[in-house]
């Protein structure tokens, strides 16, 4: 039993909100204009720029649009235009600026200078006042509410779902992501289950995640969960990268969590997942019940939706790990040591 | 004193080879066939494929890309192409395969498909019969000669000069990197220093690299290197990135490993160092003298280059960092556990 309850009553009402604020996204009729105009200027190319959390929801986006938009997408390193004044060429190209705040000052710089070279710029955050969505041609509301605690939870599944329902409405449009809100809850209503696994990493000292594919943004989400709320070194490695060095570091006292979501990416999961077994490594899958029983433990997902809306289900027990690991350490993941909740970069 | 001569062998000798494998690239005109093909190809946007090490040399040249050519760059995620099958529209790209092996299945696919999709492509490898090299219009030798010790470290700094020499040559040349070897071969000498450090990092269980801008690939390499060879967690975050969450897992026995070169990126880290100084953090930091005063240590990095070349030294330090640090533990980093010298990923 942990009695966590009250230290993490934010962060735990904020995880509970999750199929509430995505029912409104899936209600949401902003997505139609700023996807036909994208549509409209045939860009032949997407950069996406963010920080934190919120670069877990661009590398996602990344992934949808490379396969589904069949376009060049690339991750932009801000500090290019903010500390060297590069004026790159951004004509024909769509740059995302992804920000729960819409405040930090090398995006909205980012945003700024794209436009004026000549990118179609999209804000997406969860505050249509901020300055980021001010300096920009289109702007999508992630309409979660106002999120308090440090770690954002609810802004992050909204970014994600945000971008899905855009993307998808580019292409044409599609009811993939109507059974999200009801997988939610019953994948929320494992946390007990969840809880448990919290105690099995008490006095762990560093972890691995990892995953490949859609799934791989949930893995950096994870392991950054991790550490903003339990101090512990989350490392998340995508599974392609993991084989070519980090596995050395990989023993019995370095627990694995792994994603392996139903689709092509998952599937090359499992060759990961049998060589981890070789070396001894303790692995805790999120994903098919398949990669859960070549596995130490883990917890199924529920329900079957593709692969390119699974990582919205797949953080949430990650979601409530960081926040049952950070009580059973005698943390207080509402007001983490060191950060604060929108922090300026320049 | 360690005695890690005779297990360290082949690491040792490689990262003494390299001021001569960059006076082997300077003199090489293997540059001006491709710049001018690039040149005259206009590329409206350039994406790098890489894996590992590599990846390293590749988000290098992202900024280089950036910031000289202002042409927006990106990484590519392999798994979109190798995994789902996109065969996204690569007109007007110029795309990049890194690996100094030329072998890893899922880059030779990247690279084929973007050729077909009208792609002009790169490869820049230590291995001119490779698959990869044979796949794409323009190849690059590292001139490296056979790397044998598992942990790369010529192949890395040989892969960022060629990339160097060739874009630097697209822009029309310049002979910012010609002082390299000479400032190399100072750096390499102050061994003794790296190995007294190795020494206080014996017991650490987890370690945080950071850096921004041009240096950033340095931190990433330097902890790749730091867990490939002993096996500790070693974490890089962009400066940025850092203050946005992972902050939160430094306290006093996290030591933090800093790169500052003499530039705008650099300049951006000293209010980091601050900040890391405020939460009491131990900090090593290579790079200028301004910011070692700001730190608990640190190594000057020679002469004064401007910080697009920067980083080809600075990873000289940490590459030793590894090696000592791997034998004052009794590892071999010429055999480190779990890894195989070409990794094959799909």
């Amino acid at each position: 039993m942990t009695s966590g309850q009250e230290v993490a009553a934010l962060m735990k009402q904020e995880i509970g909100e999750q199929p509430e604020v995505w029912r409104r996204l899936l209600a949401s009729d902003q997505f139609d204009g700023p996807a036909q105009q994208i549509a409209q200027r045939r860009p032949r190319m997407v950069v996406l720029a963010a920080r934190g959390t919120s670069d877990h929801a661009a590398l996602y986006a990344k992934y949808l649009i490379e396969v589904v938009l069949q376009l060049p997408a690339g991750l932009a390193s801000p500090s290019t235009i903010s500390a060297y004044g590069a004026k790159p060429d951004f004509r024909d190209v769509l740059v995302f600026g992804v920000s729960q705040s819409g405040g930090s000052p090398d995006l909205i710089r980012y945003l700024q200078v794209a436009r004026a070279q000549g990118a179609l710029t999209v804000a997406v955050t969860n505050n249509a006042d901020s300055e980021l969505a001010q300096a920009v041609e289109l702007h999508l509301d992630v309409l979660a509410g106002p999120e308090r605690a440090v770690a954002a939870t609810k802004t992050y599944t909204a970014e994600l779902l945000a971008l899905y329902l855009l993307l998808d409405k580019v292409r044409g449009g599609s009811a993939t992501a109507k059974p999200l809100p009801d997988l939610g809850e019953e994948l929320l209503a494992q946390e007990p289950h969840i809880a448990d696994q919290a105690q099995r990493y008490r006095f762990a000292q560093r972890l691995v995640t990892t995953a490949r594919g859609y799934s791989y943004p949930t893995a950096r989400e994870a392991a950054l969960k991790l550490m903003e709320t339990s101090y512990l070194s989350a490392q998340a490695f995508s599974a392609a990268d993991l084989m070519h060095g980090p596995l050395a570091v990989i023993d019995t006292q370095v627990p694995v969590l792994a994603v392996v979501a139903d689709g092509p990416g998952g599937h090359t999961m499992h060759p990961v997942l049998e060589r981890l077994c070789e070396v001894g490594a303790d692995v805790f899958t999120v994903g098919t019940a398949d990669a859960v029983r070549k596995s130490t433990g883990g917890l199924v997902l529920p329900g079957s939706v593709p692969e390119e809306v699974s990582p919205i289900l797949e953080i949430l027990p990650f979601q409530q790990l960081a926040l049952h690991l950070a009580v059973a350490r005698g943390g207080n993941p509402d007001a983490p040591r060191g950060l604060r909740k929108v922090t300026e970069t320049l």
